[in-house]
């Protein structure tokens, strides 16, 4: 295990209390994106905006806002954890390009262009047909790239996600998902798409939310750690990293919403089933940020160098902060 | 000419005044379907209808609100012009099928599912790629078909049209567009369109904005009627109406607005083009409702029988009217 790193997971859903961030901080975690919204429109979404710099103001002893990089090394020197924004879904910009800017200036650093469902942008994984990026897409794509907003895929369908690639002048993130080949969900990414990511200097997290897992809730750390060299094998080494998607502290409720929003009168069951409406158990060896050492000890044990523990443990995701957080500068390596 | 029909226009979208309203009234049309949003919210949308209830008000001597069919046959027998509400986009619903029931409670009775782009629920005609009806789509014709809100295609592309028909329970209407023969702007459909909107007891308004006619703004009554003949042959003369698309005393920041929204930042063009961006001259006998009676003739000229003419004036939309705008009762034929 390496003696310094910096520690990133790239995506957490979670009920934040203080009890919560200190978990986070006496977990080794220096950083941590956030998702804000999923189906909120622009009010709603600065009103949960207005409810981090409360957060921040209580807890500003243990958390501060990350905008750039270097807020995550000032984080690590202060021994608190860094608070990345983003959107698991492109609702907060409505119908207008502009809001990409007034978002990034408030701190948002990623959005999803489609959470599971079409959206006015791109294709969600769950529909039954994928016609790529929109007209509107490509507007707001440009604007992303321009302002230093990262592309983020990981609920898109395929077509969607390699056009976003295209599209893209700057590297775009899957920061939540697993590869299909670990386990064939619909919400996993084919060879195909990881590649091409890794190709085009993109990042994927993986994620550690049981219905993305081989055997589920009964994941095994080690088979883990296999499909994490098999992935560094497939994309590169430099190309890979954490977003847990751990979900903690939320009621059956913020999972309808999650899964239903407001698009549909009877329930959608997502991931579950009707059966299995409920949140899945996490992993013994991943039941919150308590545990996020146990995955550098995992990819040591499964013969990760030491400088390879570090660059999947949040390495790549700094590096990754670093050239894609600020506007663009139109030669982006 | 027949001596007494039911005259309606399935779509104008006027900046509408008193003396609209009376040159509305004075031109012999009973009942106009107007639009009352293109891009805007649901709380932008509420402000437009509160404008119209100020219209209401103010000109409850000439207009009334038509909320079903027999409201426009009341319009006829007062000598006033009836209103119904319709949306040329899905906007304001936002992403909450909950509102369809809302804004029907409210008036409105049309709603494309998409106007050019790309929209949550299907795809528009200046998309590249159509993936058809999507998941959020499904919800929200289900919901429309409950109401009685009437699915509009006019702006949609291709195969989320047929599908739109296919997953409606009720007939559909694409209220104002052209056939493709007759114009081959992307806005017109083809005869595979046409013919299944007949054969599923749907209705085709005929437009008459110059984009949409063969000739542009020079093109003349014959050929409009020989078209007319020729679209009845194709659909059956009981699936034909008028929807004259006809726009009037809006500048130019309107037609802004109705093509590039919110959207875009470099401005669209539309049907338009950078050298050409105006609102494009109507042709000479249809430049407004003072000349719908100039379209009766010249049916009749064409060799349309009275009731055929009576037919395509507005028997049609009165019959559609009829059997749309209530609540489902699950025997539609």
């Amino acid at each position: 295990m390496p003696e310094d790193m910096i520690v990133i997971d790239a995506l957490q859903y979670v009920n934040w209390d203080r009890e919560s961030f200190l978990e986070a901080r006496d977990s080794g975690i220096h950083t941590i994106h956030v998702t804000v919204v999923y189906w909120e429109n622009i009010r709603e979404t600065l009103e949960n905006i207005g409810k981090w710099h409360r957060h921040f103001i209580n807890n500003a002893d243990v958390i501060l806002q990350v905008r750039n990089a270097d807020d995550v090394t000032r984080a690590k020197r202060e021994g608190k954890v860094g608070i990345v924004f983003g959107f698991q879904n492109c609702s907060p910009i409505e119908d207008d390009v502009r809001m990409v800017q007034i978002l990034h200036e408030l701190g948002v650093r990623f959005m999803q262009l489609t959470y599971n469902n079409q959206s006015p942008l791109a294709t969600g994984c769950y529909e039954s047909a994928d016609s790529g990026v929109t007209r509107f897409g490509k507007e707001v794509i440009k604007e992303m790239n321009r302002v230093g907003m990262v592309i983020d895929m990981s609920h898109s369908a395929e077509k969607s996600t390699l056009e976003a690639m295209e599209l893209s002048e700057r590297p775009i993130a899957i920061t939540h998902a697993n590869p299909e080949f670990f386990e064939p969900a619909l919400r996993n990414k084919s060879n195909t798409v990881l590649k091409a990511l890794g190709e085009s200097g993109g990042m994927l997290g993986f994620s550690l939310y049981p219905f993305h897992l081989k055997d589920g809730s009964d994941c095994k750390l080690e088979d883990f750690c296999a499909m994490v060299r098999e992935t560094a094998d497939l994309m590169g080494i430099d190309h890979i990293g954490i977003g847990s998607d751990l979900c903690q502290k939320w009621d059956y409720t913020t999972l309808e919403w999650m899964r239903s929003g407001r698009w549909t009168i009877d329930p959608d069951f997502g991931e579950g089933s009707s059966s299995k409406p409920e949140w899945p158990r996490q992993p013994t060896w991943f039941e919150g940020s308590k545990d996020i050492m146990n995955i550098a000890s995992g990819l040591s044990d499964a013969g990760f160098a030491d400088d390879e523990v570090a660059k999947v443990m949040g390495g790549n995701w700094y590096a990754f902060f670093e050239k894609s957080f600020g506007p663009s500068l139109k030669v982006v390596t």
